[in-house]
């Protein structure tokens, strides 16, 4: 409670795609700037070509003018330079030719996805352009290829052509030593920059991989059943939904193959997702990437590569996992699937208390019969009958006693020492100013006995037990709203009607109640008042709710409000 | 509790941008996707042109062929028909009258934007494209052009011209009258569709709006300081930030308005946002119309266009107010402001329990330590002596007692009789099934007067208090999670043990444990712990915790586990 609330805005790590345009959204840079969304970045884009394309195909490309390519890059890279590059589809060699003289002058981490096919199956780089990558090499940071384009690249073709399995298996589905021996081809032919080749094409066995345990670290899809440190699996997991474990000499594995340098440095293993919709994977994976490296704290270097890109893998694989219904063909990923939707905006300097005005605005009509009660109104003109007013303060009496307990229960709740001290000090604060409640309270001939023996009222216990009841059943949060409404509306109460006062509708002079009105719009009070609504905005700040959740927080404020209305009532009224 | 978690995924409601690319990511299809992502909606996009373009101004423009353009539209729309269309910048007269084409064949909810001019003063669209829009006019559902466009379109612009603020505000500073002139005058110049005028060019009075009180709904911007339903202010805000309050005589707000068949439906009323990044504003506030249209709920109708124009229009304002430094000139929106990451996946067919798996791997080693100790291990062969089970089993009659209070606890803290009749349930099996415990410790020759004598020892009472002071300290989703690892992990034990049993590395023949061990491996157990996922899976997928409230569940958890093993060390040494 002691930190407080900046109004800041938060600048977003810049990443910036090259790459075409994917117009049924699920590829290009539509899936890049929807995964740069997702990892809370800040996209830009230069668009290398066109695709008139849907899930089931490429109709027609467009191409775009290499020099209207560099003016587009020299466009975003001369106002905001971005932290990482991610180049997809680069159309032809012209273009690649002219990106490789751009890149050497920018010191940025570039990610290269050799985009060569699409997953349709619709041919994207012609053969003088795949030549022509070798000019991009050096510029390059990771390189993703998948299992077709790094045989490709590597001529590992041939070597596969001798393998027995070929006839059998088909080119692109190796066994995980002939991948482990592209990966490191693939390294050598193309230089020495980090490559992650993208296993999808192949199914392993949990056996093939174990063979490597100890020899290559092997990184675990979140999720699996697999044990990580040892070989057997986590058995509760296949109890729920019929998930099922795949036995150990069964393929069904994907295994991505970190290299760098010609040395592998990790694979990382996952169960093969089913499903239909993987268009627009390569794209999505190499930009996680890039998103991944931006937004990665980079102390810890040694495994700083290993966290980047099991981010970006275990990100795609559930945007696979979690997509849905679209198209006719391969269909699009969830690519915000990790994204939820806050029920209120950021506190901003425009609006520093979107939390306290929608609590307010969500029902005005319930805020004003509390802030201006008939009780409020004639306290204020001084025509409240003295026994109303008495009643009042001798069960406002008892309810200060409680809102102490309140807070000590907040500090109960606690979990740091700064909160259990903001909240005892509330406590005691309460507690010491109980005392100038009696000395008040006996300027009106009350004794103190009278107020201990002056039993609770309904309304008073109403409330009171109330704010006690949900202080105990829900978590510090709704402890905190249940107490919130008292401490802000007394605010209100004493601003307006010092408003009331300049509009001459209210008066201090010769008024009964003087003291009560200058308590409650003095500036200590009102400092208190501010704090309360620096307190709550930041918690809400700090853990967004959703719309669930707001809900819920509203319906307490609504309920305390109403309560404190009542707590009027019982005075005007004189109820027992 | 009694509702199922479903896996299937949610199709999102499909938003189609037409329009052109803003290399800078800050406006055209760049804002309109980013835009699309924080509604939740899917994006897809037709490229009508390409600019070469930053914060500071539009340095080139690529146009597309008018054929290509369709054949993008058709591409998408032949494989997945939108809901919402949003067009916006058409760049010439040929693509404008072509789009009429298609559009006159599709029954979609059609939003036109008419960018003529970026927010940097560029122009871009020509004199002839301008008169070209009348062809799409009949089209179109909602159409939000700003003061500048709206004049040109009305030719309101002569009419202005006399009027004698002009020299001194410049033709698009209007006053409020003679914005709704304008905003009646362009509704009739471009038929009967409903439009909103943008009044962000201009600057309007409290006082001004306050005119058309009661004859006009006024719907004030939320997070504003003014009382909807009176004209005075809501005090206690301005105590907060240096909120300043707006007199009723000064300029400063920004007023929109709504207007169909010729007649005014609704001023919107906000504080003018200060801020420079304000760089695609049109193209975001069009969009989230289309994706507020499609994600609002459609009954009462009566108010359903002032809901999608209020969540639209706030959305970027907020999307303003909260925007962070980007570039030189005019920066971006923040688009992703009401976006937060929720720290775990939702459950889908391919990993259906990922709170779970993440709980169990995110500390493998104290899983293991726990599932498989050496107290476990010796049950299951047999070779655990008899006095540490013993004494194990008269501290589980204890704990057993407090296992059944922490869910009383839970029925207490519930805020649903289907929550309160499941955690009942729970905790009255398990006092009925305290029977059979009892019944067990005798076969063991162990009394219920022995048991209800034996003293807690302190291992069991570290567990049992812990779980019922986190019950009592947190919300309901902390008290499950107090509870889940014992329920869960003696699942994994039994399902462990029944595993070594078949590796011939446990036994039941013989086994002085063998009962122990059918229980926990027995079908009625395992489907009480497939249960307890389920809830526990559903909880979380239905309130995502964000990176904060994860680590406080899994550290319970974690607690938990070690506190288990302590346990079993219990009985193994003897330990009081």
């Amino acid at each position: 409670m002691a930190s407080t609330l900046s109004l800041e805005p938060k600048k977003r790590p810049h990443i910036l795609t090259i790459a075409g345009s994917d117009s049924s959204g699920g590829a290009g840079i539509q899936a890049d700037l929807k995964t740069i969304e997702a990892f809370g970045c800040y996209g830009s884009s230069v668009l290398t070509g066109l695709t008139a394309q849907n899930t089931k195909g490429v109709q027609a490309v467009h191409e775009i003018p290499t020099d209207f390519v560099i003016q587009q890059l020299k466009s975003v890279i001369t106002d905001e330079s971005p932290t990482c590059i991610k180049l997809g589809m680069l159309t032809n060699a012209s273009i690649i030719r002219a990106m490789a003289l751009e890149l050497k002058n920018l010191n940025t981490i570039n990610i290269l996805d050799p985009v060569m096919i699409s997953t349709s199956g619709h041919t994207l780089l012609p053969e003088d352009a795949i030549e022509a990558l070798k000019e991009l090499y050096p510029f390059i940071n990771y390189f993703t290829p998948n299992i077709p384009e790094a045989i490709k690249l590597s001529g590992f073709k041939k070597k596969q052509k001798e393998n027995e399995n070929e006839n059998e298996v088909g080119e692109s589905n190796l066994t995980l030593n002939e991948m482990i021996e592209l990966a490191k081809e693939t390294n050598s032919k193309t230089g020495t920059f980090i490559i992650l080749l993208k296993g999808g094409h192949s199914s392993i066995s949990r056996k093939e991989v174990l063979t490597y345990k100890g020899k290559i670290p092997i990184i675990w899809e979140e999720g699996g059943d697999v044990n990580d440190d040892e070989s057997d699996t986590i058995e509760v997991l296949s109890l729920y939904k019929k998930y099922t474990k795949i036995p150990e000499n069964q393929k069904g594995l994907v295994v991505d193959i970190l290299v760098n340098k010609g040395e592998i440095k990790a694979l990382f293993v996952g169960k093969k997702v089913e499903s239909n919709n993987t268009h627009g994977t390569g794209c999505t994976l190499s930009t996680a990437i890039a998103c991944s490296y931006a937004t990665e704290s980079k102390d810890g270097q040694d495994d700083l590569d290993f966290r980047i890109f099991k981010r970006a893998i275990s990100y795609t694989q559930s945007a696979i996992a979690s997509s849905f219904p679209f198209g006719q063909g391969h269909g699009p990923l969830n690519h915000a699937h990790l994204s939820t939707r806050r029920a209120l905006p950021p506190p901003t300097k425009h609006n520093p208390h979107p939390f306290l005005s929608h609590l307010i605005q969500s029902n005005l009509p319930l805020w004003n019969s509390y802030v201006k009660h008939p009780f409020v109104v004639q306290l204020g003109n001084g025509t409240l009958p003295r026994e109303c007013f008495e009643h009042y303060i001798k069960q406002d009496y008892h309810y200060l006693k409680h809102y102490a307990r309140a807070h000590a229960l907040g500090a109960y709740k606690a979990n740091s020492f700064i909160d259990i001290k903001a909240f005892t000090d509330i406590a005691g604060h309460i507690a010491r100013e109980s005392q100038m409640h009696v000395t008040y309270c006996e300027s009106f001939g009350i004794s103190l006995k009278e107020l201990e023996n002056t039993p609770e009222s309904s309304p008073c216990s109403a409330y009171a037990r109330y704010v006690i009841d949900i202080g105990t059943q829900g978590d510090l949060l709704d402890l905190y709203m249940s107490v919130a409404s008292c401490l802000i509306g007394y605010g209100e109460v004493g601003l307006w009607l010092k408003s009331q006062i300049n509009l001459g509708k209210a008066k201090l002079q010769g008024n009964l109640y003087k003291r009560w009105i200058e308590d409650y719009s003095g500036e200590d009070f009102l400092k208190a008042v501010e704090k309360g609504i620096e307190n709550l905005e930041r918690r809400i700040a700090e853990d967004p709710p959703n719309e669930l959740r707001l809900a819920r927080l509203t319906s307490i404020w609504h309920e305390c409000v109403r309560l404190e209305s009542a707590f009027w009532d019982m005075g005007l009224n004189l109820i027992k």
